[in-house]
Formats: C-alpha cells, structure tokens, sequence
C-alpha cells in the first residue's frame, strides 16, 4: 500500500467505490509523499492535513457523490478557498481567506472529491519572473505524483506549458467549459480553468466533475479514423531543434500507425495574432488590477509596476479591433480544421528553462488559449537533459469530450511498452 | 445649493473641477437627500456617511484624478467593496467583507469618483420575486435624485428595464467592455456590467471612467444622418397596447424630425432565441452556485432551490449547442444592422408592475444582451398611471460611444420644451 499516492485518479475512483480502498488511506499516502518531496519540490503553499483527513472520512462514511468521490485534487492559489488561505501570489493578499469556494473547487468537492491544498501560483498567475519557488505548483505536484488531479489556469500558456515541463498530462478546455467564479481574473478574455492529471481518462473524469454532466467513458479511437494536422505554426524558429526533431517523429509514428497526418499552414490571419492578443492581455490584466494599483503599490513586484504603469498607451478602439481581429482568426482556425480532428504542434519551446528567472516561452500556447480551442499536452518525449518533452494536440472548439478521445488514441501509439 | 443633489453627473463634475463647487457638499446634499426620501424609496443596503465624506474631502484636497473626480457614484451590492459590506443580496453573506474592490469600483474611485454606498439587489441578481423591498436600488437611487451615478448589472435584463420604470437614462454595455472582475458572477456568458444616470452625457462620462480611457465628447449628430430599424422583435405581442401606440408614435417623431426609419424583422434564426438563452443562464448560473448550494441549501430563497435543483436535466452537448446557436444569431443580427445606426424597441412591457411579487418581464431585453450589442434605455413616455415607459435604442456591438452620440440625437427630439 506504499505507493497509493501513485494509483491514477480513475483507478483509485474505481477502487474506492468498489469499497477495496478508502479515501483516507490514499489521502495519507498522499500526505506522506508531500511530507518526504515538499522541501525539493516547493509546490505547496497552503496544506491543512486535519482538514484533507477529514473531508476523506466524510467521504469514506458517505455514499458515492460523484466521479471523483474520495479522490484528492488541488487547488492553484489563484483560486477562493473557503477552508484555506488564498493569497493569490500576492504579499497584498496574506491570510486573505475567501467567504466561499470558487465554483470550480467547489463543484470537485461536490463530486466527492478532497481538497488536499493549494499549490504556488506566480503573482496574480501572471508572468513574474522573480519570487516564486515554483512557477506552477500543481504541474508539479502532479507530475511527482504527490496528488493525482489538479487545477490551473491558462491566460497565455500556464497549463499547458508547466504540464509539458513537469511530465505530466495536462488540458486546457474551451474557453467557458469550466466556471471562473471565484478565480481572481487575469484577463478576462483568455482565463480559462484548466486541468493537471497523469491518465487522459484521468482528465475525462475531472472534466465530468467539474461541469456537473455524468462522467461518459473515453471511447477507443482507432489510430487510423484519426486526421491529424501536423501545425508547425508561425513560432516554429523559436523552437529548440530537438523540439523540431521529437514533432517531426511524432508525425511520422503517427502515421505510421495508420493516422492520416498531413501539414498545415494557419496563413496571413494570424500574422499579428501574438502582438494583437498581448494587447488584451495587457489592457485586461491592468484593469483588472485597478484595486492593487490603487492601495498596495508597494506590495507589487517591479515586474506588475512595470506592467501597470502606461497601461492606457492604446486607445480603446485599438484593444476592440485587437478583438475582432483574434475573432477572426477563430472562424479561420474553424475553417482550417474543418476535416482535420487535431493538430499536433509543440507544448513549448523545448525543456523547462533552467533556474527561476523564466517561467517559459509561451509561444506555442497562445494558438489554443486565444482561439478558445481545447487542448491537451502529452509526455511523450525526453530532451536532452534527461527532463520530459511534450507534444500538444489542438481540438475542435466546444468539443472537449472529442478531443480527450483522440488524444488517449495518440498516446496509445506512444505508449507502447518500451 | 439645496438641491445639488438634482446635479447631473456631468455638471457636477465641471463645477467641481472649475472650482465652484466641492465634492463634500455635492456628497452632502446627496446624503440628505437619501435620508429624507430613503424610508419610502428604499434603495440602500449600505450606507456610511462618515465614509463618504471622507472619501469627497480627499477629492477636494487634491488635484483632478480623472473624469468623474468628486462625483458620487453607487454600486448594487453584487459589486465586491473593501470599504463596505457585499451581502449579494443573501443571507448567506450577511456582513462580508471581501479584501478588495471589484474593478469597476476601483476604476470609478480611481477615477475621482465617491463610493456613496451600496444599493439593493436581488438575490444573486437573479429573478428572485419575493424579500426584497426594491428590485434595482441602483435605478431607484438614481431615478430619485439620490445619487448621480449608479452600477447595476445586467445577465437578463436588469439595467434597462428598471431604468425605464424609474425614469433613468440606462446603459448596458457591449459584453465585456466593463470588468467583471469581483462581481458575483450569475451567468458568466451573459453577466455585464451596466450604468444608471439621468444623462445621456453622463453615460459617457461614467464609461470613461470605467474603460480607463480618456473622455470623448459627445458628438452632436444632426438627426437627418441617423438611419433607425425600427424592431418589434417577435415579443410585440407580449406589449401593453399604450407601449405599441408609445413606440410607434416615436418612430414617427423619428421619421418626422428627418431620421430614416424603417421597420426591422429579426427572423427565423430569432425563433426559439428565448428558450436558447434560457438554457445557457439555468446551467451556468447553477454552476457557479454551486457553494452556496452544498453548504448553505437553507438559506438560499424558495425560488433558488426550485432553480438549483434538477439543473442537470439537459446534456452538455444541449449547453454548447445553444452557445452555437445564440452566435449564429449574433452574426445574423450584424448583418441585419449592417445598413443601419440604430434599433428601436420597447425597453419593457409597460409602467413598473405594482408591488413586489415580480421584477418584471425581460422580454425586450434578452435581444441586445444575449447578442453582446450595446443598448440605452430613454425615459421618453409617461404610461396611464403616470409612471414613466422608455424606448430602448440597440447600437452596433463593440462600438458604444457611436451608440451613445446617437441615443443623444434621438434624445434631443424628445426632450423639447413641453
């Protein structure tokens, strides 16, 4: 029983409604792995294990609530937790405890699922480069297998990219699929509830939970019904040549397999698509932040200052046209995919960046995020510092179910024994 | 000076500026006036004077901050206040006090504007008929020359139809040009945020206020260049008689005064638009309940737990079909609009319904706030009990200035000496 904590959240599910586990067992085990790995890997910021004890017996002595009943999950601290601190990566936010549950955290505990804690976020889940131990808590939480399901959000590109970093299978659904209530906004246009597990049906599972519908079972693609655009897209420069070398061998196996794989080009619309959606970024976020701004000027990194001071150098007419222009690019991304099921592109760049000055390049996530297409990341590769590298596949818009399909198909072909 | 309070926003806010007035007196008179006139209006849920004196004093000590600068403004109680209590309207939030201000407050202090207090609203700014003494506090206030300037929200139609019935100029945005963040959501594809004034010209003054950007003035355009659609929509039927004589007289005084006018049909892919809306506001505003309804299902109203329970009747799939189908209608209503400035509708069915046991119907609201499209209610006609019916003007989505000089050209046809 040693190794609970690393049972998938579908087997550990399974086993729990089938009364050959209980929930506080693999909670413990869960514990004892934070307590043995935390000091190295720093995901944590708030864990309250009487708290995460007591919601596992309450699920042990009650019926099945729902998909994920007695399995652990993750909060990121970007989210509101009633029972624990949300500090939102801000020193303004210190022991700032929330009224309610943000709906997303309360609808997995609905589902039965145990809040175990809440893992590092940067500040206001923005890029800052400085301060934080960890850039994403729950990637790496997950992809050390101290809890099997957890939270994030993707603005430009924190789900995909840290899961693709940490080994992990991570998923970034539609945009809307999951609620933002309770999530502090980045940018409201982009925001979007992610999810961090180590099993695409893992993420199915979390998915059913979190959108209230009956869990439905990941269906078995075929390899060979899959239509796969292999989309190098306008970053591909920026891509490390071993990135390049593992994509290309992803298209091949792919279509070795039986997939029929062909090469696609997003064209002229997206030509300015980076430039045009940091400028909602931009003017969103500083909005957003206008109460910060206001009061604790002195409790933000010189990374927000920067950002926050000349926030209004465009005009509103420039930051509505920036929309209609990413609209655009949507109902030409829609029309590019029209009979193709997935595109396969990179995750990032290459490996997580050494050290803690960056958190990543985002390049190759903004496609998704910005088109409000799902996607999922894939640990498939290993670079060349022996750290994991991932390949992404992109979706149809409000067709998650679909794309978790299809991407558990790609990975089987991966995940041959070796 | 006794009656400062009758100041429009925009006045005020010149006179304060030039140095003729001061904030603390405008604030003042304001003050008195809810005290005299509270007990039958009943508008308020939070009120601290002390505060907002304070607030008006700093104004008069310093230098101009922004557009509304020394101006007082109120915020319906769905809006987060550090300063004040947010109770959303339920006793589920009785005295909490959230950490920060929600954007649109922030932006609007940042502004120079004096958060007065907090108004009434509805339970979770839903349809919730009964326990409240006032459905909009926010229209009230403003209506009653309480308060210059006034948030309120609008999922359905909660800014438009209450301005009407209490005779205020009402805005409800293009979605997403105000900031949602620290409002509770309801139904977050819907939820925008909107302003009450008694001016056309303040409209804009506030919207400058809370986009961050500088004033624009408000263009006098000629009425002979304005080309209306006037819409029944397929509710005509649903209308009191007096508010299908009130529209058409308006179109004709329209026409009279040298506007184009013509009559506007939304067809076939408006059919079933009402239940399509239905369904995305049921799911997600269950959703994004989902704490209150887990943990405190004995303080939520009758009506929420009717609302709350069996809101999983329909499948995901049916969610994002209507998601699909409400954008369809989006395009569809661009292309009807295309040669044309304005639509004119009915703001509501008729006068205020008498007495508590309903908000209202929101027939005529649910076209410009499920399209995203901006729209302004004008307090034009008087109905045969003597309260005041409005005409709703729906302008093109994303260009909300260009809405609000047209409202002020139809506005001048009617605002003639009498």
């Amino acid at each position: 029983m040693a190794d609970l904590f690393r049972l998938s959240a579908s087997e550990a599910a399974a086993r729990i409604r089938e009364g050959k586990l209980t929930s506080e067992a693999l909670v413990r085990s869960c514990l004892e792995r934070i307590h043995s790995r935390e000091s190295q890997v720093k995901a944590w910021v708030h864990l309250d294990r009487d708290f995460a004890v007591a919601q596992a017996r309450e699920c042990d002595k009650s019926t099945t609530r729902g998909p994920i009943h007695g399995v652990p999950f993750a909060a990121k601290d970007i989210m509101d937790t009633a029972d624990l601190p949300t500090e939102y990566g801000s020193p303004i936010y210190k022991g700032n405890r929330p009224a309610a549950d943000a709906a997303c955290v309360a609808l997995s505990r609905a589902a039965g699922g145990v809040l175990l804690g809440k893992t590092v976020t940067t500040e206001f889940a923005s890029r800052s480069p400085l301060g934080n131990t960890t850039t994403s808590g729950s990637a790496a939480a997950v992809g050390d297998s101290m809890v099997p399901l957890a939270f994030g959000t993707q603005t430009v590109g924190s789900v995909i990219r840290p899961a693709a970093f940490c080994g992990c299978v991570g998923y970034k659904p539609s945009f809307g699929e999951v609620s933002t209530q309770g999530v502090k906004q980045n940018t409201a246009s982009f925001d979007t509830v992610g999810l961090f597990a180590r099993a695409v049906e893992d993420l199915a599972l979390f998915r059913a939970a979190v959108t209230g519908f009956a869990a439905k079972p990941v269906a078995a693609i075929p390899v060979n019904e899959l239509k796969i655009g292999f989309c190098r897209t306008m970053f591909w420069d920026r891509a490390e040549e071993y990135t390049k070398t593992f994509l290309e061998e992803a298209a091949r196996a792919l279509a070795k397999a039986g997939a029929k794989v062909a090469d696609v080009d997003l064209g002229k619309p997206f030509e300015n698509f980076e430039a045009i959606g940091r400028r909602i970024n931009d003017y969103e976020f500083c909005r957003a932040l206008t109460w910060e701004r206001n009061h604790h000027w002195n409790l933000l990194s010189e990374f927000q200052r920067d950002k926050l001071t000349g926030w209004l150098n465009g005009s509103y007419e420039q930051y509505r046209e920036a929309e209609a222009v990413l609209d655009q690019c949507r109902g030409h991304l829609a029309d590019t995919m029209k009979d193709i099921d997935l595109l396969l592109t990179p995750s990032a760049l290459g490996e997580a960046p050494a050290g803690l000055a960056s958190t990543g390049d985002t390049s190759f996530n903004i496609l998704s995020t910005w088109t409000y297409t799902p996607c999922v990341t894939l640990p498939v590769f290993t670079g060349p510092t022996g750290l994991p590298v991932g390949i992404q596949l992109i979706g149809h818009r409000n067709q998650d179910h679909r794309l978790l399909e299809r991407a558990q198909a790609v990975y089987r072909v991966f995940s041959k024994p070796t």
